[in-house]
């Protein structure tokens, strides 16, 4: 059995200029980020644009990064769509590609009951072969899971872990509660909380921002679990300060998803590791002057910058 | 070149036991709606359930609805998807199956700027033969279609119609203003507001009521085009009336599209057209009572039931 | 017993230079409005920056209004407060000062239950003399009147009218279903559906655009009384075009509240009916650029200016 | 110069079964707050039902916990209304009763621009001679104050601490950032995440449960700046599972904020504090059911109970 735990980058998707998925850059993302010591991989997240992808892209994706990992680290797949059938279809490609584990949201476009959203989590648990993550992201489904759905879940063994992108370290704590002697494995997708979810006992971040910087969160994680809170918060504080780059957008002619999507692949070009930093359509790209001040911010951070 | 205007319903979607798609079932609807002679149907909406059947569902469904209309009607098929290259795939799909016109909202799952939603039309206009409807759905997608956005892409001819499921008739009076003499067809997606949106310009409408009583919609078009807004809103009030199996569902139980799809499934069960009530997982079916209570509402609404 | 029907334009404060009631700009503004035939005056709702108003000045507008309508029309009283008592202060002092009828909202700031909601409007009504008008403005307290509440508020008379801003013509349609017989009169707040909401058998109309253009607002509801919605429809197409003023604004540099009051001032300034276009603080005036836009805007709706 | 820091509860309002502010309890809870340790009194919070008071009940809220206070500890009194000059009018009131310092919301019911909002503030602090405390309450005012305004606002000392009931604490850590070195007091009003706020470097803690358990909260902040991070986690821990209480009432019958303020009144009533647990109309009380389940959550954190 697999261990979901540790710092677990959403690995960005690169794309060649023609907006094809660029393999060879998405490998050196996944080396760069193997290198820094990560203790996963997550293909197909919110930050991989796992919403802007075709289901051959997604399939390029998984086969990539699940062949860089080369079994050296557990891989996390998105199973990321609308409804349950649908999830359960890529859910079961995900697992024939080699995912360790897929990542399931609660249904979205459609309305749903909160029983309903559980049903839904059965059902893909019944359908396939390897453990689900509950991926709570209501900024993107504008459906919550609540704790009380999640320890329900967690009891009946139907989830393995959670990924919590809500934002919110009440709910955050009271799902660490509220699932304590579960066995589930509870992930923050905070960049900016992660020194306190893990002081608080989290087992795990899945930070955006780590694929800019996945020393920074690998060192933060590790002096947190060592009990190391004040190194934890000093690498926090940093980070924090770097995470500045998703700021730098002009929210007057970008979208909140290109803001910072865009901040993470202009860095990851600018550092070198990717050769484009273009988010897919209809995402629109930084322009000079964004990119100029991410390369600041970088440089800041104490980030080595090629470009 | 197809016209888009009239009574066009979105087809509902039925369900064997199983969870398949009934095609029997389907094709029986689509009968039903001909006989009462609308003028079109959208295969794949909101009330097609379109988010939770797979792409073999989805093919399913486009098939038949393609088959039984036959070239009597146009048919239009929801090419719905959180991201522009996953509507592509879905839009040439379409086609290919006999689609005479795609349905694409908004980027969903994504946070986008307007100029993105422009740019999304007008990259899946691009890659297909037939044209495009914009389905201004901010209940389901999180972000509205402007009047602005909506005169811009139908200048430069990048849509040919919008459905409107705004439910705020002051932007709809907008946007119809906005759009004159530019050859959009503009269409309602409301069941209560028809006769007036149809009395201001409104080239037609797509109400999911029109599934359980679609000549009810027919003869509420025909006079709203005849100029006789008397009986249009006769006609309404009446169907106004029956709308209210959608408030029938217990929401302490069911999620909202739940109360609305299983409203319309166990209402087309009853009238015998559909041989199971039942909506895709995870949504719940009504229960007994509320069943009883449908049959009671569609009593008065002078709506035969053989169950 | 006073009838609340027909054009009740929300009337807006004028204010000095040093930001106290204009009261020989608002009498002035009044007698415009009475000129024009309408059939009663609102002091102190939104449009009238009831919120921004100090307690001696909603005083002061009262007593200024009540004096220069002089029993020629009702005058109603916005009683705009968060809790009930404190509704309750406002309303009685507003009966004392000569108010005909007091508009009431839902409580906010606090988080309430429709049932509370309810127990509010009762508790009003039977602290005051005068009849109670619930204002269902969701936008500004965010907690809508459903029609149940408003049908069974209506059913045991402690409700005499409402006036829906909800911009939601379906769920007001509703409202004209539900509470047919109760006596109960149902006023729209939208200055775009105005010919709709009239035709569907609104009682009147409380458009703030309707300082502006009272002459329109007035010819409208005779055109739709008499059952000439071709009329109705073509003043309210002019009137629509007029709005654009609310528009104008930069909403980069000012709020939502001062776009559209700023808007109404503008114009009313611009035709000499007050002295000041300047809203109360912290709301921002608009720039001169933004004003020679108005004046454009008026004199294409064919409403004289001087300045 | 008066110190904003520590644990500040912010008191809440005791009612005779008439409806009246109930003095006696009032003076009874605000001894219990001082025996207890607290550093202020935070008289007219949202906790203290400001929303609901007269302006009457406000002045005695005012005077008897300024009276109880007698100088030991300061005491801060909410200034909360809609706009800038009926905020003045309050918080001029609260000075001449007393008040230390007055907390000031953004505006609501209307809608403002950041900008307005900044300016709102300014107007207020040169309107009065005593500090001005932002408080930052989205759920209930509906805007945020963002990190950048207060920054400005601290750093050009028009405000003199920030209570932030956001709940949102990555803001809450940008916002210690940002006015580090201002002097400004940065307070949080969360409950549950009171142990990481003091760890990150908060001033102090306005924790509506305080009124229920000062002795904890008292004890939390202790260990807390004394660098005890163990302690305080501990007692956090306890007072997360005692925040229970606000998740014991059915809110199919009673509002967000009944729920919530019923508790902590329901508590208070039950360890023999105050003499009525009722909240002010238009809010429901707990019933008996509800009544003993808090009985048990007390008992279970180790309170004393006498009813």
């Amino acid at each position: 059995m697999i261990d979901l735990a540790g710092i677990v980058p959403p690995v960005a998707t690169p794309f060649t200029a023609d907006g094809d998925v660029d393999t060879a850059s998405l490998e050196r993302l996944c080396a760069f980020l193997l290198d820094a010591g990560v203790d996963g991989l997550f293909a197909g997240g919110s930050t991989g644009e796992i919403a802007l992808l075709t289901d051959g892209q997604r399939d390029t994706v998984v086969r990539t990064v699940v062949g860089t990992a080369a079994g050296q680290v557990p891989v996390l797949v998105g199973a990321v769509d609308t409804g349950t059938r649908r999830v359960i279809d890529h859910a079961r490609r995900a697992e024939t590609l080699g995912a360790d584990a897929v990542v399931v949201t609660a249904p979205f476009y459609v309305g749903v009951h909160p029983d309903e959203v559980t049903a839904h989590y059965r059902l893909v648990h019944d359908s396939i072969g390897v453990p689900v993550v509950a991926y709570d992201i209501p900024s993107a489904v504008h459906t919550g899971l609540p704790a009380s759905s999640l320890a329900e879940l967690a009891q009946s063994r139907h989830i393995a872990a959670v990924k919590d992108s809500s934002g919110d370290l009440s709910a955050f704590r009271r799902v660490l509660r509220l699932t304590e002697g579960t066995g589930l494995r509870v992930l923050t997708g905070s960049e900016l909380l992660c020194d306190l979810a893990l002081g608080l006992g989290a087992h795990g971040a899945v930070p955006g921002l780590g694929n800019v910087d996945p020393d920074g969160y690998v060192r933060l994680a590790a002096a947190a679990f060592t009990g190391d809170a004040e190194t934890a918060t000093a690498e926090q504080e940093r980070l924090v300060e770097l995470f500045d780059i998703t700021s730098v957008a002009d929210r007057s002619r970008v979208g909140p998803s290109a803001v910072a999507l865009g901040a993470f692949k202009t860095a990851l070009y600018l550092r070198g590791v990717i050769d484009h930093p273009a988010a897919a359509a209809p995402l629109r790209p930084l322009d000079e002057a964004e990119t100029d001040r991410i390369r600041d911010l970088l440089t800041r951070a104490g980030l080595g910058v090629v470009r």
